[in-house]
Protein backbone atom coordinates (compact mmCIF):
# COMPACT_ATOMS: atom_id res chain seq x y z
CA UNK A 1 0.00 0.00 0.00
CA UNK A 2 1.44 3.15 -0.84
CA UNK A 3 1.63 5.67 2.01
CA UNK A 4 0.37 9.43 2.16
CA UNK A 5 1.48 12.20 3.53
CA UNK A 6 -1.55 14.66 4.54
CA UNK A 7 -0.93 16.85 1.68
CA UNK A 8 -1.94 14.00 -0.63
CA UNK A 9 1.93 13.64 -2.26
CA UNK A 10 2.69 9.67 -2.09
CA UNK A 11 5.27 8.35 0.04
CA UNK A 12 7.74 6.54 -2.65
CA UNK A 13 10.70 4.45 -1.26
CA UNK A 14 11.93 4.62 -4.51
CA UNK A 15 12.08 5.89 -7.62
CA UNK A 16 9.04 4.94 -10.09
CA UNK A 17 10.68 5.19 -12.85
CA UNK A 18 13.54 2.47 -11.97
CA UNK A 19 12.63 -0.47 -14.26
CA UNK A 20 14.57 -3.44 -12.27
CA UNK A 21 11.63 -5.55 -11.73
CA UNK A 22 12.74 -6.30 -8.18
CA UNK A 23 12.03 -2.92 -6.68
CA UNK A 24 8.69 -1.63 -9.08
CA UNK A 25 6.31 -0.86 -6.91
CA UNK A 26 3.15 -2.86 -7.11
CA UNK A 27 1.00 -0.16 -4.89
CA UNK A 28 -2.49 0.28 -6.52
CA UNK A 29 -1.48 -2.14 -9.11
CA UNK A 30 -3.80 -1.99 -11.92
CA UNK A 31 -6.48 0.78 -9.77
CA UNK A 32 -6.95 3.13 -12.54
CA UNK A 33 -8.34 6.49 -11.30
CA UNK A 34 -12.19 5.54 -12.41
CA UNK A 35 -11.88 2.96 -10.52
CA UNK A 36 -10.84 4.49 -7.30
CA UNK A 37 -13.36 7.03 -7.72
CA UNK A 38 -16.41 4.34 -7.79
CA UNK A 39 -14.80 2.82 -4.95
CA UNK A 40 -14.79 6.73 -2.96
CA UNK A 41 -18.51 7.48 -4.76
CA UNK A 42 -19.99 4.43 -3.15
CA UNK A 43 -18.23 5.21 0.14
CA UNK A 44 -19.62 8.87 0.04
CA UNK A 45 -22.86 6.57 -0.51
CA UNK A 46 -22.90 3.92 2.17
CA UNK A 47 -21.86 6.96 4.71
CA UNK A 48 -24.63 9.34 3.39
CA UNK A 49 -22.29 11.97 2.51
CA UNK A 50 -23.46 12.11 -1.14
CA UNK A 51 -25.02 10.76 -4.24
CA UNK A 52 -22.40 10.68 -7.28
CA UNK A 53 -22.91 8.21 -9.50
CA UNK A 54 -20.40 7.06 -12.80
CA UNK A 55 -22.61 7.21 -15.93
CA UNK A 56 -23.18 3.79 -17.98
CA UNK A 57 -20.61 4.23 -20.87
CA UNK A 58 -22.86 5.25 -24.28
CA UNK A 59 -23.24 2.23 -26.38
CA UNK A 60 -25.20 2.29 -29.97
CA UNK A 61 -26.79 -0.99 -29.36
CA UNK A 62 -27.56 -2.40 -33.02
CA UNK A 63 -28.14 -6.02 -32.64
CA UNK A 64 -29.64 -7.69 -30.01
CA UNK A 65 -30.45 -11.56 -29.57
CA UNK A 66 -33.32 -12.90 -27.27
CA UNK A 67 -32.91 -16.77 -26.51
CA UNK A 68 -35.22 -18.69 -25.14
CA UNK A 69 -34.64 -18.81 -21.07
CA UNK A 70 -31.60 -16.72 -21.03
CA UNK A 71 -31.25 -13.13 -21.03
CA UNK A 72 -31.29 -10.73 -23.96
CA UNK A 73 -27.36 -10.82 -25.52
CA UNK A 74 -26.15 -7.80 -27.12
CA UNK A 75 -24.79 -8.69 -30.49
CA UNK A 76 -23.85 -6.25 -32.14
CA UNK A 77 -22.76 -2.45 -30.59
CA UNK A 78 -20.59 0.36 -31.01
CA UNK A 79 -19.12 2.98 -28.17
CA UNK A 80 -20.79 6.40 -28.79
CA UNK A 81 -18.64 9.91 -27.54
CA UNK A 82 -20.39 10.88 -24.44
CA UNK A 83 -22.06 14.56 -24.92
CA UNK A 84 -21.91 15.00 -21.26
CA UNK A 85 -19.14 14.12 -18.29
CA UNK A 86 -18.07 11.01 -16.47
CA UNK A 87 -19.51 11.76 -13.47
CA UNK A 88 -22.77 13.58 -11.67
CA UNK A 89 -25.17 13.66 -8.63
CA UNK A 90 -25.77 15.62 -5.52
CA UNK A 91 -23.97 17.06 -2.42
CA UNK A 92 -25.51 19.00 0.10
CA UNK A 93 -28.17 20.39 -1.68
CA UNK A 94 -25.40 21.30 -4.70
CA UNK A 95 -25.40 19.68 -8.40
CA UNK A 96 -21.63 18.11 -8.98
CA UNK A 97 -20.33 17.19 -12.15
CA UNK A 98 -16.76 16.21 -13.19
CA UNK A 99 -15.05 14.44 -15.84
CA UNK A 100 -11.46 12.47 -14.50
CA UNK A 101 -8.60 11.91 -16.93
CA UNK A 102 -5.52 10.10 -16.09
CA UNK A 103 -2.00 11.75 -18.46
CA UNK A 104 1.12 10.10 -18.04
CA UNK A 105 2.73 13.27 -19.05
CA UNK A 106 4.69 14.80 -16.50
CA UNK A 107 4.23 18.17 -17.35
CA UNK A 108 1.05 18.70 -18.95
CA UNK A 109 -2.79 17.61 -19.16
CA UNK A 110 -3.41 17.47 -23.13
CA UNK A 111 -6.73 18.42 -24.29
CA UNK A 112 -7.19 15.92 -26.73
CA UNK A 113 -8.22 14.44 -23.61
CA UNK A 114 -11.58 15.72 -24.02
CA UNK A 115 -13.97 17.18 -26.37
CA UNK A 116 -16.27 20.26 -27.56
CA UNK A 117 -19.61 18.51 -26.13
CA UNK A 118 -18.01 17.72 -22.74
CA UNK A 119 -16.75 21.67 -22.54
CA UNK A 120 -19.78 22.77 -23.92
CA UNK A 121 -21.58 21.22 -21.20
CA UNK A 122 -19.40 21.90 -18.71
CA UNK A 123 -19.60 25.94 -19.20
CA UNK A 124 -23.78 24.91 -19.60
CA UNK A 125 -23.48 23.85 -15.90
CA UNK A 126 -21.73 26.56 -14.20
CA UNK A 127 -23.88 29.11 -15.72
CA UNK A 128 -27.03 27.43 -14.35
CA UNK A 129 -25.30 27.15 -10.58
CA UNK A 130 -24.12 23.94 -10.90
CA UNK A 131 -20.22 23.12 -9.22
CA UNK A 132 -18.22 21.39 -12.20
CA UNK A 133 -15.03 20.46 -12.22
CA UNK A 134 -12.09 17.94 -13.12
CA UNK A 135 -10.37 15.29 -11.76
CA UNK A 136 -6.71 15.27 -12.94
CA UNK A 137 -4.57 12.20 -11.94
CA UNK A 138 -0.18 12.28 -12.94
CA UNK A 139 -0.03 8.66 -13.12
CA UNK A 140 3.93 9.21 -12.84
CA UNK A 141 4.02 11.45 -9.47
CA UNK A 142 0.32 10.05 -8.85
CA UNK A 143 -0.59 13.41 -7.82
CA UNK A 144 -4.44 13.72 -8.51
CA UNK A 145 -5.97 17.24 -8.25
CA UNK A 146 -9.02 19.18 -8.80
CA UNK A 147 -9.73 22.14 -11.11
CA UNK A 148 -12.36 24.06 -11.59
CA UNK A 149 -14.13 23.63 -15.10
CA UNK A 150 -13.37 27.53 -16.15
CA UNK A 151 -9.72 26.98 -16.60
CA UNK A 152 -10.28 24.15 -19.29
CA UNK A 153 -13.34 26.44 -20.65
CA UNK A 154 -10.34 29.09 -20.68
CA UNK A 155 -7.75 26.66 -22.29
CA UNK A 156 -10.35 25.37 -24.92
CA UNK A 157 -11.44 28.55 -25.75
CA UNK A 158 -7.24 29.56 -26.70
CA UNK A 159 -6.65 26.41 -27.98
CA UNK A 160 -9.04 26.83 -30.60
CA UNK A 161 -7.88 30.39 -31.15
CA UNK A 162 -4.17 28.70 -32.29
CA UNK A 163 -3.26 28.01 -28.30
CA UNK A 164 -1.38 25.96 -26.50
CA UNK A 165 -2.82 22.07 -26.78
CA UNK A 166 -2.42 21.08 -23.44
CA UNK A 167 -2.83 22.84 -19.64
CA UNK A 168 0.63 22.91 -18.05
CA UNK A 169 0.54 21.02 -14.82
CA UNK A 170 1.96 24.24 -13.33
CA UNK A 171 -0.96 25.96 -14.11
CA UNK A 172 -2.97 23.04 -12.60
CA UNK A 173 -0.88 23.11 -9.32
CA UNK A 174 -1.24 26.44 -9.11
CA UNK A 175 -5.14 27.21 -9.89
CA UNK A 176 -6.32 23.42 -8.75
CA UNK A 177 -6.42 21.45 -5.73
CA UNK A 178 -4.25 18.50 -4.57
CA UNK A 179 -6.67 15.84 -3.47
CA UNK A 180 -5.54 13.40 0.01
CA UNK A 181 -5.27 10.36 -0.83
CA UNK A 182 -5.93 7.77 1.75
CA UNK A 183 -7.44 4.28 2.32
CA UNK A 184 -11.33 5.31 3.12
CA UNK A 185 -12.03 7.51 0.89
CA UNK A 186 -9.28 6.83 -1.39
CA UNK A 187 -9.59 10.71 -3.52
CA UNK A 188 -11.70 13.21 -0.77
CA UNK A 189 -12.76 15.49 -3.31
CA UNK A 190 -15.58 16.18 -1.12
CA UNK A 191 -12.68 17.69 1.51
CA UNK A 192 -12.01 20.24 -1.32
CA UNK A 193 -15.85 20.75 -2.52
CA UNK A 194 -16.36 21.75 0.75
CA UNK A 195 -13.44 24.29 0.99
CA UNK A 196 -13.30 25.69 -2.67
CA UNK A 197 -17.54 25.71 -2.80
CA UNK A 198 -19.03 26.49 -0.16
CA UNK B 1 -51.16 15.80 -34.60
CA UNK B 2 -53.12 15.36 -31.42
CA UNK B 3 -54.57 18.66 -29.86
CA UNK B 4 -53.96 19.10 -26.27
CA UNK B 5 -56.61 21.30 -24.19
CA UNK B 6 -54.61 23.79 -21.84
CA UNK B 7 -55.08 21.71 -19.05
CA UNK B 8 -53.10 18.87 -20.63
CA UNK B 9 -56.30 16.75 -21.88
CA UNK B 10 -55.62 15.30 -25.23
CA UNK B 11 -58.66 16.16 -27.81
CA UNK B 12 -59.68 13.04 -29.29
CA UNK B 13 -62.31 13.02 -31.74
CA UNK B 14 -62.82 9.12 -31.39
CA UNK B 15 -62.77 6.53 -28.93
CA UNK B 16 -58.88 5.77 -28.61
CA UNK B 17 -60.56 2.15 -27.55
CA UNK B 18 -61.80 1.55 -30.49
CA UNK B 19 -59.81 -0.85 -32.98
CA UNK B 20 -61.62 -0.79 -36.60
CA UNK B 21 -57.97 0.17 -38.79
CA UNK B 22 -59.22 2.87 -40.66
CA UNK B 23 -60.38 5.10 -37.85
CA UNK B 24 -56.92 4.18 -35.78
CA UNK B 25 -55.44 7.42 -34.40
CA UNK B 26 -51.87 8.38 -35.84
CA UNK B 27 -50.73 10.43 -33.79
CA UNK B 28 -48.03 10.23 -32.25
CA UNK B 29 -47.46 6.78 -33.22
CA UNK B 30 -44.45 4.55 -31.97
CA UNK B 31 -43.58 8.28 -29.88
CA UNK B 32 -42.73 6.75 -27.08
CA UNK B 33 -42.39 8.83 -23.42
CA UNK B 34 -39.19 8.33 -23.56
CA UNK B 35 -38.42 10.07 -27.14
CA UNK B 36 -40.58 12.88 -26.33
CA UNK B 37 -38.83 13.67 -22.89
CA UNK B 38 -35.23 13.37 -24.96
CA UNK B 39 -36.68 15.95 -27.47
CA UNK B 40 -38.22 18.50 -24.38
CA UNK B 41 -34.88 17.96 -22.85
CA UNK B 42 -33.13 19.11 -25.88
CA UNK B 43 -35.67 21.64 -26.00
CA UNK B 44 -34.63 22.68 -22.80
CA UNK B 45 -30.75 22.89 -23.37
CA UNK B 46 -31.48 24.98 -26.60
CA UNK B 47 -33.02 27.61 -25.05
CA UNK B 48 -30.63 27.42 -21.97
CA UNK B 49 -33.66 26.77 -19.78
CA UNK B 50 -32.38 23.55 -18.08
CA UNK B 51 -29.41 20.90 -18.32
CA UNK B 52 -31.20 17.80 -17.31
CA UNK B 53 -29.63 14.25 -19.75
CA UNK B 54 -31.01 10.58 -19.98
CA UNK B 55 -28.18 8.51 -18.87
CA UNK B 56 -26.87 5.50 -21.43
CA UNK B 57 -28.81 2.55 -20.96
CA UNK B 58 -26.27 0.63 -18.44
CA UNK B 59 -24.41 -2.66 -20.53
CA UNK B 60 -22.33 -5.06 -19.25
CA UNK B 61 -19.85 -5.04 -22.18
CA UNK B 62 -18.15 -8.70 -22.04
CA UNK B 63 -16.61 -8.71 -25.53
CA UNK B 64 -15.17 -6.34 -27.91
CA UNK B 65 -13.13 -6.92 -31.39
CA UNK B 66 -10.85 -4.35 -32.84
CA UNK B 67 -11.24 -4.71 -36.26
CA UNK B 68 -8.19 -3.15 -38.27
CA UNK B 69 -9.28 0.54 -39.87
CA UNK B 70 -12.65 0.34 -38.26
CA UNK B 71 -14.20 1.31 -34.91
CA UNK B 72 -14.27 -1.05 -32.23
CA UNK B 73 -16.98 -3.54 -32.62
CA UNK B 74 -18.97 -4.57 -29.04
CA UNK B 75 -19.72 -8.05 -29.62
CA UNK B 76 -21.00 -9.30 -26.57
CA UNK B 77 -23.37 -7.47 -23.95
CA UNK B 78 -25.98 -7.85 -21.55
CA UNK B 79 -28.26 -5.29 -19.98
CA UNK B 80 -27.86 -4.43 -16.35
CA UNK B 81 -30.20 -3.29 -13.88
CA UNK B 82 -30.19 0.34 -13.55
CA UNK B 83 -28.66 1.05 -9.83
CA UNK B 84 -30.44 4.73 -9.83
CA UNK B 85 -32.83 6.93 -11.67
CA UNK B 86 -33.07 7.53 -16.24
CA UNK B 87 -33.06 11.57 -15.79
CA UNK B 88 -31.12 13.74 -13.76
CA UNK B 89 -29.22 16.85 -14.46
CA UNK B 90 -29.65 20.95 -13.21
CA UNK B 91 -32.62 23.42 -13.03
CA UNK B 92 -32.43 27.16 -11.34
CA UNK B 93 -29.41 25.98 -9.10
CA UNK B 94 -31.69 22.90 -7.99
CA UNK B 95 -30.69 18.90 -8.85
CA UNK B 96 -32.93 17.45 -10.53
CA UNK B 97 -33.63 13.14 -10.73
CA UNK B 98 -36.47 11.16 -12.27
CA UNK B 99 -37.70 8.63 -13.33
CA UNK B 100 -40.40 7.63 -16.45
CA UNK B 101 -42.86 5.34 -16.86
CA UNK B 102 -45.64 4.36 -19.27
CA UNK B 103 -48.67 1.58 -18.36
CA UNK B 104 -51.36 0.68 -20.22
CA UNK B 105 -53.41 0.59 -17.24
CA UNK B 106 -56.12 2.95 -17.17
CA UNK B 107 -56.47 2.58 -12.92
CA UNK B 108 -53.46 1.76 -11.67
CA UNK B 109 -49.40 2.39 -11.77
CA UNK B 110 -47.95 -1.23 -11.26
CA UNK B 111 -45.25 -0.98 -8.73
CA UNK B 112 -43.55 -3.61 -10.91
CA UNK B 113 -41.94 -0.86 -13.31
CA UNK B 114 -39.89 0.28 -10.20
CA UNK B 115 -37.34 -1.93 -8.36
CA UNK B 116 -35.40 -1.42 -5.06
CA UNK B 117 -32.04 0.24 -5.97
CA UNK B 118 -34.18 2.98 -7.46
CA UNK B 119 -36.23 3.71 -4.65
CA UNK B 120 -33.63 3.55 -2.36
CA UNK B 121 -31.71 6.20 -4.48
CA UNK B 122 -34.70 8.83 -4.53
CA UNK B 123 -34.95 8.57 -1.11
CA UNK B 124 -31.22 9.54 -0.49
CA UNK B 125 -32.06 12.30 -3.48
CA UNK B 126 -34.28 14.24 -1.58
CA UNK B 127 -32.67 13.41 2.15
CA UNK B 128 -29.59 15.53 0.42
CA UNK B 129 -31.75 18.34 -0.94
CA UNK B 130 -32.70 17.24 -4.53
CA UNK B 131 -35.99 17.50 -6.39
CA UNK B 132 -37.29 13.98 -7.21
CA UNK B 133 -40.27 12.42 -8.84
CA UNK B 134 -41.54 10.17 -11.06
CA UNK B 135 -43.43 11.26 -14.57
CA UNK B 136 -46.04 8.95 -15.02
CA UNK B 137 -48.12 8.47 -18.62
CA UNK B 138 -51.46 6.48 -19.02
CA UNK B 139 -50.64 5.43 -22.52
CA UNK B 140 -54.46 4.79 -23.06
CA UNK B 141 -55.77 8.24 -22.26
CA UNK B 142 -51.88 10.00 -22.93
CA UNK B 143 -52.19 11.77 -19.56
CA UNK B 144 -49.18 12.87 -18.02
CA UNK B 145 -48.32 13.19 -14.46
CA UNK B 146 -45.42 14.63 -12.29
CA UNK B 147 -45.73 12.82 -9.09
CA UNK B 148 -43.31 13.88 -6.32
CA UNK B 149 -40.99 10.66 -5.76
CA UNK B 150 -42.38 11.15 -1.46
CA UNK B 151 -45.66 8.80 -2.90
CA UNK B 152 -43.98 5.89 -4.70
CA UNK B 153 -41.80 5.79 -1.33
CA UNK B 154 -44.64 5.73 0.74
CA UNK B 155 -46.32 2.82 -1.52
CA UNK B 156 -43.22 1.30 -1.74
CA UNK B 157 -42.61 0.75 1.61
CA UNK B 158 -46.45 -0.13 2.45
CA UNK B 159 -46.08 -3.13 -0.37
CA UNK B 160 -43.07 -4.88 1.21
CA UNK B 161 -45.64 -5.26 4.37
CA UNK B 162 -48.02 -6.69 2.29
CA UNK B 163 -49.92 -3.78 0.59
CA UNK B 164 -51.24 -2.97 -2.47
CA UNK B 165 -48.75 -3.82 -5.70
CA UNK B 166 -49.56 -0.67 -7.75
CA UNK B 167 -49.98 3.18 -7.20
CA UNK B 168 -54.18 4.02 -7.63
CA UNK B 169 -54.60 6.70 -10.57
CA UNK B 170 -56.51 8.45 -8.57
CA UNK B 171 -53.69 9.00 -6.03
CA UNK B 172 -51.78 10.05 -8.54
CA UNK B 173 -54.24 12.77 -10.57
CA UNK B 174 -54.86 13.44 -6.60
CA UNK B 175 -51.51 14.30 -5.27
CA UNK B 176 -49.38 14.66 -8.29
CA UNK B 177 -49.49 17.74 -10.99
CA UNK B 178 -50.71 17.08 -14.85
CA UNK B 179 -48.05 17.83 -17.43
CA UNK B 180 -49.37 19.71 -20.03
CA UNK B 181 -48.28 18.12 -23.68
CA UNK B 182 -47.69 20.86 -26.82
CA UNK B 183 -45.55 20.94 -29.36
CA UNK B 184 -42.60 22.58 -28.51
CA UNK B 185 -41.82 21.33 -25.84
CA UNK B 186 -43.82 18.03 -25.94
CA UNK B 187 -43.79 17.94 -22.09
CA UNK B 188 -43.38 20.97 -20.02
CA UNK B 189 -42.88 19.59 -16.76
CA UNK B 190 -40.80 22.55 -15.82
CA UNK B 191 -43.11 24.12 -16.04
CA UNK B 192 -44.61 21.63 -13.05
CA UNK B 193 -41.31 22.41 -11.07
CA UNK B 194 -41.42 26.13 -10.90
CA UNK B 195 -45.07 25.87 -9.63
CA UNK B 196 -44.42 23.14 -6.85
CA UNK B 197 -40.53 23.54 -6.04
CA UNK B 198 -39.94 27.08 -6.14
Amino acid sequence: MTIFYPNGKPYLNHSPAKTDKSKVNFANRGMTLEEDLNITNQYYLDHDLAVIHKKPTPVQIVNVDYPKRSAAKITEAYFRKASTTDYNGLYRGRYIDFEAKETRSKTVLPLKNFHDHQVEHMKKVKSHGGICFIIVKFTVSREIFLLDAEHLVEYWAKQKSGGEKSIPKAVIENRGYLISQGFMPRIDYLAIINRVYF
